[in-house]
């Protein structure tokens, strides 16, 4: 099923003048579709699937999709009007056959013997738009595309194959529809989130002197997983960044007393990402480290009262840097104090908590709110949760306390 | 270090008519420069991080990065120009530091206090790119831009930021230099594929009947990722494509006498990815998949007596292709018949055994020879393995017996 709420695109579309999306990139056709793109977009390149998104709220959507991934598709879509192209594999449904003759017999039934590309042929892609969006009344329409993803080179191609459109760049409209959740997007930022807490749980059992930087993170893999088998849902990925100790590059590091030990993670579900920080130590840690984790700890809370419905992405950076600043940090600075989260391209989504952003909150907004220190030669420490934006302010999604833990004294 | 050889580039680029490439795709500047891109490349766009191959020889290599990843990009390419811009993250070292006031001293003492952009600063960058060009006496010049990989939006306001240039599309220049490999990158793609074929052993062992595909991918991992912590390296990756009986689509399956295992796996060292792929049963197999998986045989076997330099790619697709037609099979047809293997994006690396492909094979290319049925309703069966072309013909970085392996035999 799409994940696109269609009254939403329409006005988003409308107030940008476009009559359509057309999306190339395969995060954006999984989205706009609720099917994976295929194997075909391997590459990166533009022209093995598209998702063809009209403003008009009951015009179907529509997808050109290969057929090895087309059976997919109509199992998971079948409200989308499905167009299919020849890939390189060729694959066939030979029940019954009992010769090689038989399996001929099988390719000429089902009118799939014969030449294939060489991977996909991105004109017959491009024929196939073009149809479609003939179909539709579309031809001399205005059409956003996701430009911050298409191949400079494919939308040459684009352009010179279908000369009559008016193409234009929907990259911002597809990031604002994509910042507001259905609750099935925000289920699977739920699960991705809970795995990924249950992955710091197992891993601060782990910590003691001695344990290697990558055994924690073995740790907190194997408890992320551990959660999902629970809960029966699996993890389409996992990633985390753990720093032990005051050397940040020191990738083997082992815990000693006191040490700072950072771990920010995330899992992923269904391609959608959680992300989510806490800092530990075995033992207690230094003045200074206990001082800075202190101003995180305020920072964060400064942002966390501003994020509700109506504020802007801005406001949270004003509160959090003025906290710091209260603080005694005179010159630290981040360019973003958190992102929304979501099933895009990289693990920060679109808007950032960035300094005079005027892009609004809105309620089933999720977002993670971040406070990091990076310190070489003292450690790194960092506090981040995510946030289903409510009606009128936020519910968390973790449960872990955000202090700073020594877990010797567990 | 670059993997890149010069005097080829140099070649390639004199024939193209390009005075120098300059790469944005995370994995072309890994390739130029030997050290990683970093993390403000995760949303795909161009500009936050470029690599400058100038077609002379003796001209150094060049790169724009992050403050954040300039430090690792310095040590693993000491030869490399580095000029860098600020990202979103704020890092600095405060070795010795006791108190917030002496942070601040140490901001101030290393420039890193103040401003920072939301994520990176793609005018920045291009400024960088502009003064880099100067500084070389290419701004004028004929650039080979990676075009196949460039965002539109990022292309256009690449043009506008340096007007001057003569952007041109280099990914030809850049696919065939990458084609041809450096012994470095021949050793992470032997240990990639040895670790690989390692999981096939380790998975054989696995079949019996009852157990689910799941299971026999879990056992495939264990067994590639021990192989590889046994050969002191590491996996940056691995995938997959298992299929177990004549339903190609239950990922769920479970073995049962007969039934066609097909295991098309690969694992990637320093995110170069091997490719394989072997046929298992436990017990004996239909008379069909005896003959259909005897065909395939003959048909690689027609395919590896054609790979050697001075041959085409081409040549191979129609050896095996008429081997098939040879043995029956009238319609049965593939795109490609196999590729080269490498650090590009996608598993399949350009070029391709496809029909009529003119490309000449060389010395010093590693690639995949496939041949693949797909039978809905009878199962999978492929063979697939890795080769190094050599001066006269090719090496095999595979072990495993090329025939159908009944493990019950065993």
């Amino acid at each position: 099923m799409s994940d696109i709420d269609r009254q939403r695109a329409n006005r988003l579309m409308t107030d940008a003048g476009i009559d359509a999306l057309v999306l190339f990139q395969p995060e954006a056709f999984r989205y706009a579709v609720g099917a994976p793109a295929g194997v075909a977009t391997m590459w990166g390149r533009a022209g093995a699937a598209v998702a063809l998104v009209p403003a008009q709220v009951d015009a179907d959507l529509a997808a050109v999709v290969s057929d090895h991934a087309a059976a997919t598709v109509r199992r998971l879509a079948p409200e989308v009007d499905v167009r299919t192209h020849r890939i390189w594999i060729d694959m066939l449904d030979v029940t019954g056959a009992e010769t090689v003759t038989q399996i001929d017999d099988a390719y000429r039934r089902f009118d799939l013997g014969g030449p294939r590309p060489e991977t996909f042929d991105r004109s017959a892609v491009f024929r196939l738009l073009c149809e479609l969006l003939h179909d539709r009344g579309l031809s001399k329409a205005r059409i956003g595309v996701d430009l911050e993803f298409m191949p400079a080179a494919d939308f040459e191609a684009l352009k010179t194959a279908l000369p009559e459109t008016e193409w234009l760049d929907g990259s911002t409209v597809l990031r604002r529809l994509r910042a507001v959740k259905t609750p099935l997007e925000i289920e699977r930022l739920r699960r991705a989130s809970q795995a990924a807490e249950a992955g710091l749980r197992y891993m601060a059992q782990a910590i003691r002197p001695g344990v290697s930087l990558p055994a924690l993170s073995a740790a907190w893999k194997a408890g992320a997983q551990s959660a999902a088998a629970e809960g029966s849902f699996s993890l389409s990925g996992h990633w985390d960044y753990i720093s032990v100790g005051a050397d940040l590059s020191d990738m083997a590091a082992l815990v000693t007393p006191g040490a700072l030990i950072k771990a920010d993670v995330g899992t992923l579900v269904e391609d959608y990402s959680s992300d989510g920080a806490r800092t530990f130590t075995f033992g207690r840690t230094s003045g200074l480290a206990t001082e800075v984790f202190k101003a995180l700890e305020s920072a964060f809370e400064a942002g966390l009262e501003q994020i509700r419905p109506g504020n802007t992405f801005g406001a949270i950076h004003a509160a959090m840097l003025q906290s710091m600043r209260k603080d005694g940090f005179g010159e630290y600075y981040r360019g973003h104090f958190g992102h929304s989260v979501g099933g895009s391209v990289g693990i920060e989504e679109w808007p950032f908590f960035s300094a005079d952003n005027p892009e609004v909150i809105e309620a089933n907004m999720v977002v993670a709110l971040e406070a990091p220190f990076y310190g070489q030669g003292l450690g790194a420490l960092m506090i981040e949760d995510q946030f289903l934006v409510t009606a009128d302010g936020v519910e968390c999604m973790n449960s872990l306390p955000r202090r700073l833990v020594d877990v010797s004294e567990a």
